[in-house]
């Protein structure tokens, strides 16, 4: 276990305001982590953390998550050579969400290929929708990277 | 309730690649947000939206999330008067995470007072954490602006 001690929850004010690092995990033992572009400021990618994802994060200095789906730690990069370099981790005011400043390596952060996991857009007003592609081309090809 | 249509999921590469608007919504029926400032980019929260509020937030082009302390709709702003006009909202690749870009009335998106949510760091490396502040001061009277 990477050695990056949590502390305890307590007051709502000094978890709010204060200096000590507590962050709470839900029921499944993971906390949300939006990772952005430290340059662009651009959102690349949503993703969970459990708390030793979260730890190695930190004591690494790369973004390491939580695959839900394979339900195991997962270091980004591991299998497409994409890790994301973390600049700065911030976490917001109730200490339930974690926010990245990455530096990523390779030209896209999505596993379908684009740079960004939100690239399209939904639009607003009532009635029926269709999406609408926000970036021209895919950075990579994913099958050349993850196999076929 | 609003007008806003969601899709079938049906095959992974629909969900990924296509048009259709289907957002996967987990066991508590909520997805997860991330809204930045539509100008600097900066992530100022997270948030969960249950269905009805994501459908209000296209149909209405302001900010509704789900409170999953209060449990009731929550049109951010309604109380303090910080409302987040939705200048574009996004979708990521396996459509279970919102984007929303929105243009902040008011200082502060953070109940605490702060510009952001996320205006504490935390120093990366091993060993014991102190949290750092990321904004010099508070940009309004939260005790002002939500009561005592």
């Amino acid at each position: 276990m990477a050695n990056v001690p949590f502390a305890e929850r307590t007051t709502k004010a000094e978890i709010e305001e204060g200096t000590a690092f507590a962050p709470k995990f839900d029921e499944h033992g993971l906390i949300p982590c939006i990772t952005t572009d430290h340059e662009t400021g651009e959102p690349l990618m949503f993703a969970f953390m459990n708390a030793e994802a979260l730890r190695q994060t930190i004591a690494l200095g790369e973004a390491v998550y939580w695959s839900r789906s394979r339900a195991e730690l997962w270091h980004k990069g591991a299998t497409s050579g994409h890790v994301q370099i973390v600049k700065e981790l911030r976490v917001d005011c109730d200490q339930d969400a974690i926010w990245l400043r990455v530096d990523p390596q390779g030209k896209g952060s999505c596993h379908v290929g684009y740079r960004s996991c939100f690239f399209r857009s939904v639009p607003l007003g009532e009635g029926e929708k269709e999406l609408q592609m926000e970036e021209a081309e895919k950075m990579y090809d994913p099958k050349a990277v993850y196999g076929g």
